[in-house]
Formats: C-alpha cells, structure tokens, sequence
C-alpha cells in the first residue's frame, strides 16, 4: 500500500527530509523551491533530530502520518512563493534516516528523481558531516541509488533568512537533475551566512575537531550532568581548498564525497604486514 | 576534576566503549581481554544504542556515573580471565559518542594509549559501519587524534562465543599499540561465529545494502507503526577482497577505513564543471 498512487505527472518527485524537524523553516523553504522543478515529497522528523548521524530507530516502532504542512505565521513570512508542482507532507517519529527508509516503504512510488536534505540550520562542513542527521539522510539516500545532496546554512538562526540563497539551491538541484551522481557519492552543499554569495566553489573535507565540548547542566540533585556544547578548530585553517575556507570567505561550498570508507593505501599495507594470516 | 588521577603505572590506558550497553558480554569480555595489556577504562552506555551512528545528545543533559562492573550470572561464567591491570568501569546515559566525549573531558588524563569499541553483537560490516553505534565511538576516537579499533561479531546471541576469538583481538591491539594508526584512519574488525578462525584479512568495505526494512508493529490504537528490520544483500558477492566475503568464508576481516570522504576524482571534475563560479 503505497500513499502516493496515481500520479499527475510522470516525473519522478523529489524527496526532501532534515534533522532539525518539519516545522523548521529550513525544510519548508527548500520544499517550496524545490516544488519549481518536480512534484515534492517530504518525509521529515516529527520534531528536532539535530546531531542524529546516521542513526536508526530499533528499540521501539517508528511511525508516521501525513501533515498539514502549516508553516508558524512567523516563518510563513519568510518563504518563498511555492512552484507550480504539489506538495505532500508526512512526519515520521524517527530518524532522518528513518524518514527515508519509510519513504522508500509506504510512501514512494520507485526511486525519487532526487533527496534534498535540509536546508540545515546551521553547517555540516568538515568533520560535523559525521554527526549531522541531515548528511545521515543524504547517507541513506545513497545507499538507495538515489542522487542525494544535503544543504545547510550555517547559522544558529531557527528564522534564518535564506533568500540570498534561493537561486544557487535551485542551480545546484538543477545540476544534479541533469547530471546524476556517480554511484556510491553525494553532495554536501554548505552556505555561508551572507546577504550575498561571492560564488560556488568545488571543495573537500576540512580537517577539525571540536573542543570545550561539555557545559555542567547544575543538576539540582547531585549527579553529574553536562550539556553537550563545543568549539569547533579548523586544523589547516590556510588551506583554500576546503569546505570551511569557503564558508569563512562568502562562497557556497559543494564538497562531493562517497560511502566507501576503505583506506586503500593503508589496506595495501595491512596485507603485507605481520597481521594478516 | 579528572576522575582517574594518581596512576598506578605510568602508562597511558586503554579507553573502551560499545553500543550494546556496560552490561553486555561483549564489552566485559573484552575489558577483562585488554587487562592483559594495560590499565583499562570502560565509559559505556547505560543500556542498549544499537544503531546510533555517530549520533551525539543536544537536546538534555548527558549523566555519568561509575558502576561496579558486576556481569549478570550467566555471562560471569563465559567472561575470560582477567589481566594483571585494573579495570574501572563508567556508565554513561549518552549515546556511545556521548561516551568518547564524557571519557576525554572528565575521565581520562590524557590520551589513551588505544580506543575499543565492541565487542559487538552483530556484524559491523560493507554499510552497516554507517548505522553502527560501536563504529560512531571509534570514529569519534579518530577525530580525537587516537588509535582506534572497532571489534564485532557476526551474531545475534547475547551470549555470544566470543572465545575462539579472544587470540586474534589481542594480538590485532597488540599490533595498534605497537604499529599505531596513520592520522583520520581506524580499524574496522568483523568475527564470523565459527569454533576456529580460518585467519586474519585485510579487506575492504563491500558495497551492500539493507531491504525489507519495516515489519507492521500493529499498534491497537490504528497509527501507522512500524518496527526497523532488514535483510542485508552483498552487492559484489563473487568478490573475495571484501570484509562481507572474509566473513562468509570463516576469517577474521580486518578493514582500514578513513574519516575524510571527499570523492577526490569528482572532486576534479566538478570543479571544472559550469556549477563553479
């Protein structure tokens, strides 16, 4: 039983989530952008799921129904005009990956002609990809075949203003609509929070870390509880080749990177050596 | 206030952590296993977080406390000898990079000599790395700059054999402490449950995918409820340099693996492509 039956157009639709739920103004902007381009399905988290990774919900039953789809008069503001496509929205109870892992379920009709993660508040650029359930929903995509690309903002800002924005998502959704991805690969697409970009630069991974990570949360009957915080260090903060350097210089920054983790070189290595038996 | 001060032995120790939860037979076997080799710390989650990635806990406080390290009846009696070198166990209601984060700030003094995570229960290979809580920790590790080591087991039995195994994990973190990690690089160790290891290989991350992924949770109340299952499928089966075809096969796979996963090759291509201005 899927929900989406009988179509009104051929096309394949676009399926958009996001970790930070679906009432962030983030995934409402980008839903309505991308209703200019495809029919738009969006199954996103029935509430915030910042820093979900790439987890899944095991230990007890995920569900989900359809939504409204009603933006707060606050952010109602903000949005962009809709396109000329449908929109359909669901919630989910669990993860952004759960949320694809359902969509490809009991929602979709085949493969979506593309995932759109996002617009995340706030920015996936270096090693936060690893943590972000906005890039674990790109992650999942993936993995199912689909051409996926997350997009975040980076910005605290839960009522961002993501207009200056608008045209390089449609350009960058445009591109990957038309060209494909390679197999095993997807695109992490970080914006600076600018009035203006300066432009949109091919970029890779930075290395960093986060440090300071943890703020006593003064729990009133004597445990110890901490808030999880933190600063985050680029560590090749000259490079300009990386996804942080164009952030921290006004540009879009599209960092294409793939699944399979294997270190070949170290893999070669690790076959000659006294390990291997 | 570091929670381990006075060293008994100047030796920097050996940090464990799992998603299986402190309980689980997994992570006392190889804490009593690591004994052997120097003074360990166990910072593990309060309960089972299978699945959760490289999630980490924004959204309330993080508690920790020690625990006494008391196995239930049944795994006390399949639990190795322990070593010569102490053993303190933590307890963490965070997600296992919660864990990391918890041991680096408030328990450990310093680095540790080398990061455990496992054992798990259940294979952590091909894409299941992505979704595992026990792989999130040893990424975690990683980006702290340690040598880190995830070991698993191909089973769903919570009492596991890990026996015929115990020979191959210390001899792999006898090899970590002696040879250490190239920096943003871990290791990714999978058991098959057999009686006899056929030996040790290096592999790499075969390219896989989960389906038949929902089961109907048939909530009495009508909502649309699901449980997450799976069947998983090895997309390159007839390959024999793989982690998923070792295990099949009877050995011990061992795969390098990086953090960095910027698809270099696209890389190129994309920024000679007309999306770049």
């Amino acid at each position: 039983m899927n929900m989406i039956s009988a179509e009104t157009e051929n096309k394949a639709p676009i399926l958009i989530t996001n970790d930070d739920g679906i009432q962030a103004l983030g995934i409402l902007t980008v839903a309505r952008l991308m209703s200019h381009l495809r029919r738009v399905i969006v199954v996103a988290p029935d509430s915030a799921r910042s820093g979900a990774g790439c987890s899944i919900t095991s230990t007890r039953p995920v569900e989900f129904a359809a939504w409204k789809g009603k933006a707060s008069p606050e952010a109602d503001e903000l949005l962009p005009e809709a396109g000329p496509y449908p929109i359909d929205y669901f919630t989910c109870s669990g993860t952004p990956v759960d949320c694809i892992k359902i969509a490809d379920e009991y929602v979709l009709n085949g493969a979506p002609a593309l995932l759109v993660s996002g617009i995340n508040h706030g920015d996936n650029a270096s090693c936060s990809l690893h943590y972000s359930g906005t890039m674990g929903a790109v992650i999942e995509g993936t993995l199912k075949g689909w051409p996926s690309v997350g997009f975040s903002l980076r910005t605290t800002n839960h009522l961002a203003n993501f207009k200056p924005h608008h045209d390089a998502i449609l350009r960058i959704a445009r591109f990957v609509l038309d060209n494909g991805m390679k197999q095993g690969e997807a695109l992490n697409v970080n914006f600076p929070e600018v009035d203006e970009l300066k432009g949109i630069k091919a970029t890779r991974m930075a290395r960093g870390k986060w440090e300071q990570e943890w703020a006593d949360a003064h729990n009133p009957h004597g445990k110890r509880a901490y808030w999880l915080t933190g600063c985050f260090t680029n560590l090749e903060p000259e490079a300009d080749d990386t996804d942080y350097w164009a952030l921290d210089h006004g540009y879009c920054s599209v960092t294409p990177f793939q699944l399979d983790l294997t270190a070949h070189e170290t893999l070669k290595k690790l076959t000659h050596s006294g390990l291997i038996s």
